[in-house]
């Protein structure tokens, strides 16, 4: 079964979003639903879906499995995954990682951008790697099913964690610092750490990311992604778009500075553009998944190799790893 | 398939309560697991309980669904089913429902004692009945399958309850008025309005609901559920013991008095008495299910009945009610 998976996306949701997912065939999406808030805040989160499943069900409804994504496909909707870029919903609290598991948490982060309790975020000057939280939290992830996320982190945090981690751990969002050096992008040791021990890495769509930003070529990078899969194989890649779509400006003001600091801090972005980046003009939204398929096809990747980039490899990335470490796998 | 299931307890629990389960065949309880908690807090015993499946995974695990009684009884061990004497855990807030049904809450209170944001207490001086807020969230505990629990709830609130509802509600744990005219045992047409929409009441073991208190004969209890299923037929009738077993005084006085009240009530108790009753010695504990099994059978009823009333129609009711209103039945 060829699917459509976008490992990453924090859209101002809406009928339009949701109906242009349709347009763009996409299966399954892995949804940012926290970036700095706490567990009762991510709870409200939560709420918010539920009424956006119960209003829209013929479009979209939250995928646990992987088995929801081939339900997905076959019903014609859009299998919703929950994610955090932050471990903040967890708070101080460990027993928290079950019980979001529970209500459909599927990714998470262990730091955004800052040192958090349990890892070092990729602005911080210094990364002491995972601290005791962190070991705990991690192994605790990998008992219940909720993937490690580390597009956010630091290197050696993201090496500890790739080590630590008993199940494969993920960049959910970033391309190859080799291609574009953006702080966010990952330097090969990095990525050698991730996919070695089974991970997975979603290539970003966000301009910050891409080489010439905004006026990146699909080409170009079609060709990042050749060379990826040629270093680390391709097995362990896929899209993580980051798309952003219908937000304003004071979401991605949001995104960096939180309840965590009083000052403005621009992140990748810059006082003179402060802003969301415009899109490329072949990636503007979901109805764009195509013109990847059709630049990766170009860029020489046979059939079998396309699907599994478009999806596949996500497919079989939730199969292994949403469910417990003691329960069969899904599929 | 013949089950044994305990429609409500609130035990102090330990390793050893699990084990007088297993020894008394008990496929399936009912526990509570919030008096007044709010939602973070029964967050927190929603953590604790997943330590106790952690711990003892040979002799207990959560139950969802009807087929996960069937389950424990094939690998004899105890499914144990959340529940809540009071909506205290959804706050003021109706999106909480479904996300405390998704962690596994199957039973509700709307209310305990007292007014609620939701319907009135039985210990009130008046009933206006189900409040406006109660109206909304019957109806989408009806949706996601959280099923409505009056046992505490006054009179009036307990028949509306029972014709809003479009699914069957309960009467966890209670006995009738007309064989031990206790504040808490129910009165027929409280009765009839639960059981002829297809409801179901579980009959009490705790002393203040038996003729005779702590001195109750067994076959005076099979003789009041005898004239019970006459009256309103066997089908909707199981066991609710309201077993608090292992409790300090202190946790009966927490029950009675929250928060709510700087005062000491003594609800059920008195002055003299303020402490948990002690239990009839036919039981005494989760050991002593096989008392009632044969008391029922001395009364009268044949095996099918007997069965029925051990567990099979308690079973019948979590096939029935445990999922969404739009889902086909568990089984």
């Amino acid at each position: 079964m060829s699917v459509v998976i976008d490992g990453l996306q924090y859209a101002n949701w809406s009928e339009k979003v949701f109906r242009e997912m349709r347009a763009g065939g996409v299966d399954a999406v892995h949804v940012t639903i926290s970036y700095h808030e706490n567990f009762r805040e991510t709870v409200l989160n939560f709420e918010a879906w539920n009424r956006w499943f119960e209003r829209f069900p013929e479009l979209i409804f939250q995928g646990f499995t992987g088995d929801d994504v081939r339900r997905a496909k076959d019903t014609g909707r859009t299998a919703i995954f929950f994610g955090f870029q932050n471990p903040s919903p967890i708070e101080d609290d460990i027993g928290l990682v079950e019980i979001l598991h529970r209500l459909g948490a599927r990714f998470m982060q262990l730091s955004y951008n800052n040192q958090s309790l349990l890892a070092t975020g990729c602005y911080e000057a210094e990364d002491p790697g995972i601290t005791r939280m962190g070991r705990q939290v991690i192994k605790e992830m990998n008992r219940v099913g909720l993937v490690v996320d580390m597009s956010h982190s630091a290197d050696r945090s993201t090496i500890e964690a790739a080590d630590i981690s008993t199940r494969p751990i993920t960049i959910t969002h970033a391309n190859l610092h080799s291609w574009q050096p953006a702080l966010r992008n990952k330097r090969d040791d990095v990525i050698r750490a991730v996919t070695q021990n089974g991970g997975m890495m979603g290539f970003s769509l966000y301009p910050h990311h891409l080489k010439d930003k905004s006026d990146c070529t699909v080409d170009s990078f079609c060709e990042m992604i050749a060379r990826a899969a040629e270093t680390f194989g391709v097995a362990h890649f896929g899209i993580g778009s980051d798309l952003c779509q219908d937000q304003p400006d004071s979401i991605v003001e949001w995104m960096r500075t939180g309840r965590w600091t009083k000052e403005i801090d621009y992140g990748e972005g810059s006082a003179s553009a402060p802003g969301f980046p415009p899109q490329p003009v072949w990636f503007r939204d979901n109805r764009d998944f195509g013109n990847i398929r059709e630049g990766l096809a170009r860029t020489g990747f046979d059939a079998t190799e396309v699907d599994a980039l478009m999806g596949g490899n996500w497919l079989r990335f939730f199969d292994e790893n949403f469910t417990p470490a003691d329960a069969p796998p899904d599929h």
